[in-house]
This record gives structure tokens, C-alpha cells and sequence, in this order.
């Protein structure tokens, strides 16, 4: 078993022993993919790791799909189940015999379809689910070097893809052209799953998630670019608002707003800080600056094996900051009608404040 | 309200009163697709259709993306959560007053994360969740004209992507830069998110789901090439096996064996048979050349807004066909250490048999 996975189960069983959980179900999810480098894509056929609070785990998997789990088998039990068997069935065999009766509790990956909770819900009458998030969030939010050195080396290819667009023609062309574009240079620098890039031009850009539509672009106006890809399997993230040709006053001081907020937030990392505190001190400078309806979303999000984990930097949100955290720092101001301003990089908290791992200009970039 | 969506609703509700269930929760899913139209990333902000049995729907959406769904607007009515507030509450509020302590029956999407399930669960106590495929599926695995049109549309588009990479060069190349190239030839014939084909070469054809890996193709193997593809919301999805130069004397007998299991499954099917009869069929033949437990997954799935949904053509499933069911054809046989071997075609039940959505040849392709 190569590390960092060994060292991954210890936590992960010690936390249940702690939390007084009797078994940890994770489908195929970023969990898994965190306790042992697994993934598949996501489907009707139920693969659970069952993870006892010592001992081995239990992948219950297709049974004709067991070679690509065998890569486990050194430290993971195997179940394969027959087509035409019932998987929560064999959950359920897996079990301690004196545990299939009993009032377990049971944590269980976040993104487990519903389907199968329900299913399980209905075979152990007697177990109390809650998600396991309450056990992997405050793993996962905290990295390891490793993984920090995997999500500098996404935002670097990430920011090496923006600056090959930014070279190409913008006015005259669809939104989604220019996102395919995106997509292909993701692809260049060898991101993956560059699925759904955001480009939202003139009025568009003022709906944050709106996606690429048909919309030519004009001359004269900005574009909101927000994109994220895989690498290794870990998500980069960034944004950068672009103009085609001379920006109007109006944008440009919107622009010099967003730029600040995103300052401030940088500055009020720390470990200690609440992430509500970071929020709030990005927020502020939108609100002194009159634009406060207008930052319409939360600062930012952490970013690892998921484009959207905890800790994420809203209101509310008590957490206190460690070093090792990592996440995104994207305030905006949305104009309808108008326009809109965003501008994100990944930021990972240190010992001493923050360190950036989104290195691309802050400046405003006037693209053809 | 644009058709085929009122239609739909309408079914919907009443299939509910007839069920005694008091609401159909739907999250980001292939089923909110089917009644709206709409789809969005999935991620942990909740958006959650809320449809009672008679009367308009709630769309229980993040605050700031509420201009995504405007153009529903005109049958659903919005309710828009702000960052720092918990959607479940507002999912709650929702309900008529005396619902939220009443012991209700509720359907929620198969696909809903389970830390929304359980978080609703715990807020609506006296609630009892069931899968929505229960309503869902009646509805969604029987096609209507404009879905078979927009599927035979995928099936061509995807044959046309198929055509260009079988023209390209295999021997001395990864399995994963051939992967590449399909994703690309998919692209350029306009299918959408064409991100997991499998191309599997010699001994790694053999693990059915194994995901291209830096192998190099070699002259004198075959490679499974299966993909799938999105047009306008529907599925392709496409098997065939391939060979590199002249085949061996082995690989021409399972070949003829998986061929002729195909074409007896589609001579199976007819409104009436059951979907496990369907299976039986191809089974039968490979049992009988002496491959039967080489033949190790169920012959086929129902494919429409998902590429896997009801119904299954797999042992146990008593299901009977009805005309309009759109499925694959997918019998394989799987020599570990050796190759494997599938073909796969999406065929549509007619009022006398089968229509083969997939056009294009059965003969052996031999690639360069």
C-alpha cells in the first residue's frame, strides 16, 4: 500500500473510533478517491467501500469489474456482485453478522446517489446515516505537500491555457466558440474534464454561472472567463474579467473595486481568521465602494480533489483558518443589463498569511 | 410553457395522486431535465424543483443564479435562497404549513446527493423518501416521437465520429491518444461531452470497463473502442472491436460468436418480451460456442437523457418491452490475459420488433 493512503485510513479510522461510528460507506466519490487514488464514473451499479472502525475495508464492486479495484486487494477485501444480484445485499453481508440488527451508525460519502441511501435506509431499519463529510471535511480541507504541489501545478497549467486565449480573437465570435477554445488549450497543457468553462459576455457576464450561449461578442465589451480543470485529480480554478478594446470609466472602475476586494481578502488570510472574516473583508470594500447589492455570492470556496470543498469563505461560516487550507478568492460585482467583474485566483493559507498559487496579472487585459 | 413539458407535468401529477405521494423533489437530474428542460453542474448549493400533486411548482434555487431559471417563470414559481442561509429551510417553507409536521410521502431523484437527503430528512422528520424512479422511470424509459428522432440523430453522429477515427492510425499508438482523437472527431460531428471513451487493446479489451491507459497498441490486436456522446441532451453510446492487421483464428470465432448473440438478441426483441428473455438470447449462444462465463455483464441498458436508465436487459428483470423502449444490444466476451470482444448497437422497440438506431457495419473493421 503506498502512501499517502495508509496514513489516510489510520485518520479516517481513528476519527470513527472517536466519533463513535461503526462504519464509514463511501461510493464512488472524492472521498474515495482520497482514501485510496480510486475513481470511476458514476453509475447505476453501487461500488461501496465499507470501512470498518479497525481492520480492513470491504470494496463491494461489479463483479466484472473487480481488475480495477485488484490494485487494492493488498489492503482492501474485495466483493464482487453478479449482475443480476442485489449489491445492498451483499453491503449488508459485509457487515458484522451481530451488526445487521443493530442501531449502527453509519457515515456515508456526500455524493451517494440517493437511490442507494434510500435502498440502504430500507435494508438496516435500525442504522442512523449521517454524511461522512463530518468525518473527511476536516481532512480534506487541510493539505498535505503533495497535494499542494498537485494544485500549484493545475493553476500553472491553468493560467499557461487563459494566456493562450487571451492571444486570440475575441469580437465577432460566439461565447461558446471562445469556450470550446478554452477547453482545447486546457487540453494543450494537459488539463482534463475542461467540461464547462464560463464566458459570459456584455449583459451575460452579470449572471455568474450563466453558461456560453450563441451571443456574438462586440467590441467595447468585457468578458467574464471562469474555468476550471483537472489535473492529477485535482481542480484548478480562476477567473479573469477581460475587455475587447478600451474599457468605459464605468468598467473600469468596477474593475479597480473587484481588484481591491480581492486585495483586501488576500490580506485578511491568516490562520485564525474565521473564513466569515475573509468574506466580510472583501465584502466591505464592495459595500464602502456603493456596488454591496451588487457581490452577489460568496468569496470563495476551497479547492482540492472538488472545484467547490470545504472551507467556504460566506457569512456565517465560523471556521477558523489553518495553514494548508486552500481556496478560492473571487469577489464580483454583477451589473444586469450591464455587465459583470469577477477575478479569482487559488490562494493557500501559511504559516505567516496566505501564499497565491494563481501567479497571472492582476492587471486589466484588453484583448482583439 | 413550451411543449413537450406541460405534457409531461401533467402526467407527472397525476401519476403522483395516484401513488398517494404528497411531493416530487427534484435536484439537478436527468429527471429535471425531463420536465423542464434545465440542467446545471451539480454541486453542493441546492436547487430542488418542488412539485405538489396538483398545482404549480417551486423552484428552490441559489439566490444569485435565479436568471437561469427565469424562462420557467411562467409555470414554476421561484424561490431564491441567499449564500448564508440554509436551503433546507427555505425547501421547507415551501411546503403547505400543515405539510412540515405531517407524515408525508415524498419521491426525491435518484441522483440527489445524499447529504441532501439526509439533511431533509432531518428536517421533515415525519417524512418518508422514496426513489423518484418510481414515477420517473414508467415515464422517462418509453420514448416520444421527438426523443427517438433526437436519439437517432446521436446514433448517426456518433457513427460518423467512428468512421473518422477507424480511418486513423492505432499500431504504435497509446490507447489513451486514440481516446483523444475520438473525444476530437466527436467534437467536430457535435457531439458534447464525449470525456470517457474507453479503448481497450489487447489484454485490457478484456476488462470491459478498464479506462485507456499509456499502453501501446500493438499490430495483431484488437481494441474495443465504446463511447458516448451527447446531442441535445440525449445519449449515443457505441461499441466495436476493432482489429490491428490481420485477425488470429481465435479472435475471428469470438468475434462471429459475439455477432451472432447481437443479432439474436435483436430478432428477441418485440413489445411483450421481457427484458430478461432479451438477455437470455444472446446468452444462450455464447453458452453454447463455450463462452458463457466469458459473457460476464447483462446484455444491455435503456439509454435516453442518461446513458445508462431503465431498462435493463439483464437476468431478473421481468420488465415486459413496450414499443418506443430504446436500449443497447451489447453482448461481449471477455478472455483475460488475451482480449475482449463487444458490439454494441442502441436499438428502439417498434410496434412488430426492433428498429436498429445505430447504422453502420457489423463486418470486422481491420485498422492500420
Amino acid at each position: 500500500m503506498e502512501s499517502p493512503f495508509q496514513g489516510r485510513l489510520d485518520r479516517v479510522q481513528r476519527a470513527l473510533r472517536e466519533a463513535k461510528l461503526d462504519y464509514l460507506f463511501l461510493s464512488i466519490s472524492p472521498d474515495l478517491f482520497y482514501l485510496t487514488g480510486y475513481t470511476t464514473f458514476v453509475s447505476e451499479r453501487l461500488h461501496l467501500l465499507v470501512i470498518p472502525p479497525e481492520g480492513r475495508p470491504t470494496m463491494v464492486t461489479p463483479g466484472f469489474e473487480t481488475e480495477t479495484v485488484e490494485h487494492l486487494a493488498g489492503w482492501i477485501d474485495i466483493a464482487g456482485w453478479l449482475e443480476s444480484e442485489d449489491p445492498i445485499a451483499l453491503v449488508r453481508k459485509t457487515l458484522a453478522p451481530r451488526d445487521r440488527e443493530s442501531p449502527l451508525r453509519i457515515a456515508i460519502s456526500d455524493h451517494t446517489r440517493a437511490v442507494f441511501v434510500l435502498r440502504m435506509q430500507a435494508s438496516l431499519p435500525r442504522a442512523q446515516f449521517v454524511p461522512a463529510s463530518q468525518i473527511l471535511a476536516p481532512m480534506r480541507r487541510v493539505k498535505d505537500g503533495s497535494e499542494l504541489q498537485i494544485l500549484k501545478e493545475a493553476q500553472d497549467m491553468a493560467v499557461r491555457a487563459l494566456q493562450r486565449l487571451v492571444e486570440g480573437p475575441f469580437a465577432g465570435r460566439m461565447e461558446k466558440q471562445v469556450a470550446a477554445d478554452l477547453r482545447h488549450h486546457c487540453e494543450a497543457v494537459g488539463l482534463e474534464n475542461a467540461e464547462g468553462p464560463l464566458v459570459g459576455s456584455g449583459p451575460n457576464g452579470a449572471s455568474p454561472h450563466l453558461a456560453p450561449t450563441d451571443r456574438v461578442i462586440q467590441r467595447g465589451e468585457p468578458v467574464v472567463i471562469d474555468f476550471g480543470a483537472v489535473h492529477r485529480g485535482y481542480y484548478s480554478d480562476c477567473t479573469r474579467t477581460v475587455h475587447v478594446g478600451p474599457p468605459s470609466a464605468e468598467f473600469r472602475e468596477v474593475f479597480e473595486i473587484v481588484r481591491l476586494a480581492n486585495h483586501t481578502a488576500l490580506a485578511a488570510i491568516r490562520p485564525g481568521a474565521s473564513c466569515e472574516s475573509v468574506d466580510r473583508a472583501a465584502r466591505q470594500v464592495i459595500k464602502e465602494a456603493g456596488y454591496g447589492e451588487s457581490f452577489t455570492h460568496r468569496l470563495g470556496h476551497g479547492i482540492g480533489i472538488e472545484v467547490h470543498e470545504e472551507p467556504y469563505l460566506v457569512e456565517g461560516n465560523k471556521l477558523l483558518l489553518e495553514p494548508n487550507m486552500t481556496f478560492t478568492d473571487e469577489p464580483g460585482i454583477y451589473l444586469a443589463g450591464k455587465f459583470g467583474c469577477r477575478l479569482e485566483d487559488v490562494v493557500a493559507v501559511s504559516e505567516g498569511g496566505s501564499v497565491k498559487l494563481t501567479e497571472y496579472t492582476h492587471d486589466l487585459l484588453i484583448v482583439a
